[in-house]
């Protein structure tokens, strides 16, 4: 075991869109675990979207990072010190951690990875908070109904790909926009979306969903917004429902970005519009991952992870996540 | 009794905000009722906003006119020549009619006046389709709860002014925007709103909504659109609510308009926002507007109407609701 301990601390906020410069790579003494805690040594580390919200100096939905501060993220970890009587040496957990070779977990917040069920990485991506926001983005906030046309952006993303595949089990047509025709050919293939639409090749949003979504849009899964979403919200049927999930062409924005108006078009339709937060549906968190669980042991639910070796490749492996670098879940493998 | 028939008709498209382009007077013979209807002398003629989308030649929620079409509307008339065993002569009613002297309406859809309860051109606004659509947008679309911050656009039109007093009477704390110092005591006046900005003299809505809404905005009634909105989006609490009603700040527009983009901010509040058209909770005008009623009948439920003298300035009544010119709901006299 290493005495010491590289971690990523944040360094300086950004002006849009993030740099190297607000990640510090330091070495320095491992962390101790205190009442309650796992020491953890970190196998794979989850990079997500919603972080760059945390780079911002401002309260939002996740707590803004100081600078200074160790760089935070989920993790799955072999533990190497437990005080707590939930999990002893040995076991493999997933948790709250830092971006760091050792990390400390609040064992009632971990839970335990069973590699039986998925690889280990996949605990971060289709039975981890993706997959959970996925799980409840789609059937409780956007409700489908069997024969429903659900559109998804980000649909190659780890939330995308997941709510694209439950919308299929739902017995819904499935159209998915994805950036790459190598991601446009897997949600078409394994993931048996309807279709795909390369938003890179394609101009015509508007016409290229009335080719795959001939009569309209029941469900709108928005992982994305900007342009894709105005082409969207032109084709929505009454009573569609559109579920907020994320925003991420606008996360770099440092003003207030703008857009055609949205709200003339709700009224013909009698449109539903709502954003969603996974947090809020914790005390359902362990019968979703269960559910999840089950399909992808049925091979009802395929899943993708895209890993950047090592530790010290952590920053950019966030940083590619704005470029569309990820198929399906972005992890950074930080140990064997 | 006339034996000719004044009516108005549509007479062009307009290109963005409609003039008297686009209406002809015309005088004709009295229409004949066939099985089923009634023929009624029109008292009172309904001019109201969404007639701006039916000048449009795009099928939307109400049904485009096509030029040279008579104008519809809701009326108040006395019924002069009836074909239907539900109603007789003398008979005053209201239902579907024409900005005419004489209408025909169906018996089906018509409805009975009654005096006692509220006078004639009330049953146009409060007792009409603009109370069914502040009750059933609020109720049901808005679900107040007692404590609730609600935030109610064009709150001195018909809709509006009813939704803020529904509001007051479900224990809700109840801010308006509109457009005159006369309008705003009004609100905060005889209808018991808590306060009331006047968007004309206010540069700072935002700051505006912090003094009269401090703790934030749990529900949203908009009937207006552009920046009021766009300051309101900016202050709402988590689970708010908001009702997109109307937008007619946007109605003469003949590009699709801009702003600020909304989406993003939905997701740290988890808001829903909701199109709602009236047509859509039939089943159940009876039973809102008897509600309606015995509000009004207690004195719960202030209503006004701002009355525009003679068939001939009918138009007139229209192209001033784009103005505010309306206090209340905007009618037209067309008889004694």
């Amino acid at each position: 075991m290493r005495d010491t301990n590289r971690a990523w601390y944040f360094a300086a906020r950004p002006d849009g869109e993030p740099t190297m410069d607000s990640f510090e790579f330091r070495e320095g003494d491992r962390p101790d675990p205190e009442d309650g805690d796992l020491l953890v040594r970190v196998r794979y580390l989850s990079v997500d979207p919603y972080m760059r919200g945390r780079m911002r100096d401002s309260a939002s939905y996740a707590e803004p990072w100081a600078v200074g501060d160790a760089l935070q993220g989920r993790v799955v970890g072999e533990v190497v010190e437990s005080e707590s009587e939930a999990y002893e040496s040995g076991d493999l957990v997933t948790g709250n951690g830092t971006w760091a070779d050792y990390a400390v977990l609040d064992a009632d917040d971990a839970a335990p990875v069973d590699p039986a069920v998925a690889p280990p990485p996949a605990y971060l991506g289709v039975l981890g908070m993706p997959g959970r926001t996925a799980y409840f983005g789609l059937l409780d906030v956007a409700e489908p109904r069997p024969g429903d046309t659900v559109v998804v952006s980000g649909a190659a993303g780890a939330v995308g790909s997941t709510v694209g595949q439950i919308a299929k089990l739902n017995g819904c047509r499935v159209v998915g926009f994805a950036g790459t025709d190598e991601k446009a050919d897997w949600l078409t293939g394994d993931l048996g979306f309807d279709a795909a639409i390369n938003y890179e090749t394609t101009d015509d949003y508007r016409a290229a969903l009335d080719d795959t979504a001939p009569d309209g849009v029941d469900v709108y899964f928005d992982n994305v917004g900007g342009p894709i979403t105005d082409a969207v919200f032109t084709r929505l049927n009454v009573d569609a429902r559109v579920a907020v999930c994320g925003q991420i062409a606008h996360y770099n924005a440092e003003t207030t970005p703008t857009g055609p108006r949205k709200l003339p078009s709700l009224i013909a339709p009698r449109a539903r519009v709502e954003g969603l937060l996974v947090t809020d549906y914790a005390p359902r968190f362990d019968a979703a991952t269960e559910r999840l669980s089950e399909w992808v042991a049925a091979g009802d639910l395929s899943h993708r992870e895209t890993v950047v070796e090592g530790l010290e490749n952590a920053p950019d492996a966030f940083l590619g996540l704005f470029s569309g670098e990820n198929v399906g879940k972005q992890v950074v493998k930080v140990s064997e």
